[in-house]
This record gives C-alpha cells, structure tokens and sequence, in this order.
C-alpha cells in the first residue's frame, strides 16, 4: 500500500460493523518527532463521537501507549497516524449486540508530500457537486459514513488540491478533507458543524486562538456562495495540512497577502512543532 | 458470531475503504432451498450502485457461482445470504485509487426467526427520532454508509418490530430495514426514493405486481405523517421479512384484514417459493 508504513493490526473480521455500516469512528493526526500531535483534542473528538454513537469509547490510556508505539516506527520523519475504532462485530441487522467488544485499528503512514507552495501561495479550489446530507445526529463527529466525500473528492482531479461542499440548501460548510474560513475585513467567519461537516481539531484550535488574540472570528449559522467569492481570503485547514490559503477558487483569484491571512500564517502553531 | 453460518473470507484488510470510508455496496438475500432468491434483481441494483460510485462491478457469473456454492452449506434450510462489494484497498484520502480491486465478501446466516404473526397478525412500529439525510447521489442504492439506519433501529427495543423514518422536512420515507407502503382506499402510496432511502427488491417487486393486477400503486413524491395516521392499513417489506402488515403505529392501531392487504398476501409471491 502507497505511503503506508505499518497497520496494526492489518486484518479484521469480514463481520466488523465498521465494514458492515460505517459503524465507527476515526481520527487523522499528523505525527513529529515521533509522537502524534494534538493527542488530547483528537481523544476529546473521538470520546464525544463514541458518546454520540453509542459505542464504549476505549481505554485512551491504552490506546495512547500503543500509538505512542506505533509512531516511533516514524523515526522522527514526519508521518501521519490513523486511528479507527468501530463497534466491533455483529450479526446481521443494524441493532447493535448488547456485548459491544470495539474494534480499534491503527496505522502509520509517510506525511503525503505537498508541495511547499500549497501552504505559501496557496491552491486552487473548486465548488463540488456532490452535497452534504443534512443529520444532526452525525454532525461534527468523525465517523466512518464518508461516502459523500469520497463522490465529493472524485468530481476533480490534481487540477484542484481541495473541493467545496455545500449543503442541500447550497449553504457552503467545508472542504471534502478541510474546514474552510473565509477572511472578511478584519474578521475569520466559519461555518457551524451542527447539521453536517466535521468538527475539525484545527478549525477548533484556529477558533480559539483567534479569541486569544482579540481577532474577530464568526461561527455562522449559515455562509453563502456569495459571501465566498466576495471574502478578502479565503483558507482552508486540517490537521495534516495545516493550513492553506486558497488562491484561486473556480475562476475567482484571491490575494495570499491578506494582512489577517498573514498574522494567522505566522502566529498560530497550526501543526506541532 | 450468533446466527452466522459462514464468511468468505473470514477477514479483510484494515486498509480497505470499506471499512475507512463506508466505500462499498451491500444486498441481502434470501435462500430457500440452497439457491439465493432474487438474484437477479440484487444484481441488478448491486450493478446499478457500482456505477454510481465508481466502482468496477464484479464478474456476475463468477460472484452467482461462489453465491451458489456458499449457499449450499444452508443444507435447504431458510438462510440469509449477505454480499459485501468494496472499492478495495486505499491509502490515506478520499480519492479512489486508480487502480480498484474490489473486495468481495460473502456470508451466510441462519434465517432470522421472527414469530409466524408478524406476517399473520401484523407488527408494531413507531417513528423514529434518527432523520434520513438528504442526498440524491446516495438515494436508492444499498451502499455501505448506514449509520442513520444503526441510530434509528438502536432507538427502540423488542418494544417495537420496525422503525419509520422521516427526512430532514419530516417527510416518511422507509423503515430502518424496509420499504413502506400505505393502502388508502384502493390504493398503494409508498414514497419515492430518489434523495433518500433505499430502492427495495421487494418494493419494485411489489410496485411491479400491482401494476400487473390492475391495483393502483402510487410512487409519491411526499408522504405526510399524518397520511400515514390516517391509512386504512400499512405495510412494510423487504427481502428477508416479505411483507409484514403493521397494526399498531405509536399508539394508533391499523386493520390487518384489509381487503387490498389480504390481496397482497395472498397472491404477491414476497419470497421465493
């Protein structure tokens, strides 16, 4: 397997319900230095999805030590660790068995090589076709149903580093693998993640961080199409990434050198040191 | 694994994007003496979900000749017979693979036993609280993305023997694991489902069989909870259950003797002979 370093373990039952419905949840974190950052924000996601779903969350002690093992297989390069824990095996039928036994699943991967530009000059973006459904009961959690953004992310090929997605009401909510802010005036505006989207660790942390440093920074209910392309800037954000300016989104070009844009890119420790 | 018979194979990779992604397609048939029902009908929609999300679909007769065989360990008892199809294995990220190897698993289950009057007598449903999210580029086909499905069956006990979901504008749509339809007056109502919901075997079955009896049978775009309430009697179907009559929905109950029901039952072949 391309980029991949080592999964543990490499097989699981063909009656996971991760497999069988998605049943399940994961966690993206970016490893330096061989230890996964921002450890804590991606177990508060995780124990808040498997509150939300139902599933006994596992021991984040355990679970700690041995990704802590599994990273050092990193040998200080950068790398990327993936976490998966799903609801374990089932029978037939989607009501979960009273003798839940979680199934948790880990690899390690080479960091994926972007180029620096990305991050300097920013990308190209598109706006999907493909919507986000809209369910409370699934938003913001990380879980395995990503069907949306597997059709989202295939509309477009290396002509694009990221795509837009839109609710059913052509709401703008995030990137297919990215939360997305937009820069207006002197203020970040953000979409909420309560109908659909993801919660992001970093969309969090750069939310926080703008509080800290006294920078206007909108969660907004709703942000259209329209707000988009008339922004200042425009980025996007996750926690391998970081965070990348978006420099042209469709046909519409959008300067990198926003002073807001600069302070963020500058000042907030986006991923680990 | 309670009710399991076998799974070919055992086991997967962890790196699949079934289970990363909920990447894949399912169907789930009956068999009766040793030979899986319907099948050409499950290909048909398995083929149709194929190409919606961009995965190669099997070699039919090869995956019809395995089918088979497994199915012989039923020993001509009643039995399930559930097909699993993925994109394969994947790196990191949402992108598909150029090159795609699907996964195919298989297993086989004792047939559920569910009580002979649920078919007779009729059962107990209630409205569930989990609503079916909005995407015309998932309706219809039986993909791997069934949290919503896990949530809402997880919200009622034995209490109940089916779950009625609603959509994001508290229209009806299906069961957690059936189709519905309303009988009012002469007539058969069961909802579209071209933005959410799953395009059931034995609901094109049955839409098909009234169309060739002469019974009108209405696709409706919308269907209100209170049309529901006010049916002359409900139904809901799948391929494993046939068809059970529901007499009691929440606290209102519904006639079982219905003229048109009794129709059904008695000349719409639900399972295989």
């Amino acid at each position: 397997m391309s980029g991949l370093i080592r999964a543990v373990p490499e097989h699981l039952s063909a009656l996971d319900r991760g497999l069988a419905y998605g049943d399940g949840l994961f966690e993206t974190l970016t490893v330096r230095n061989n230890i996964p950052c921002f450890w804590d924000e991606h177990m508060q996601r995780l124990t808040e999805g498997c509150s939300r779903l139902g599933i006994p969350c596992p021991d984040l002690s355990g679970l700690k030590a041995g990704a802590e093992a599994l990273c050092m297989d990193s040998e200080g390069k950068g790398a990327v660790l993936k976490l998966i824990v799903t609801r374990g095996q089932g029978g037939r039928g989607y009501r979960a068995p009273s003798d839940i036994k979680p199934w948790i699943g880990m690899s390690l991967h080479h960091a994926p090589e972007y180029p620096s530009s990305y991050a300097t000059d920013g990308i190209r973006a598109c706006i999907c076709k493909t919507r986000l459904g809209t369910n409370p009961s699934l938003a913001g959690i990380k879980h395995l149903n990503r069907l949306e953004q597997v059709l989202a992310r295939n509309e477009f090929g290396d002509d694009c580093q990221e795509g837009i997605m839109l609710d059913g009401t052509s709401s703008v909510i995030e990137g297919t693998m990215s939360n997305l802010f937009i820069i207006s005036g002197q203020e970040l505006i953000t979409p909420e993640v309560d109908h659909c989207g993801v919660a992001g660790i970093t969309r969090n942390r750069l939310i926080e961080w703008a509080g800290a440093e006294g920078i206007g920074c909108q969660v907004t209910k709703t942000l259209e199409l329209e707000q988009l392309f008339a922004a200042d800037a425009l980025l996007v954000c996750n926690s391998v990434i970081g965070i990348w300016p978006v420099r042209q989104l469709e046909n519409v070009t959008f300067s990198v050198n926003n002073e807001l844009l600069r302070q963020i890119k500058n000042g907030f420790p986006a991923l680990c040191a």
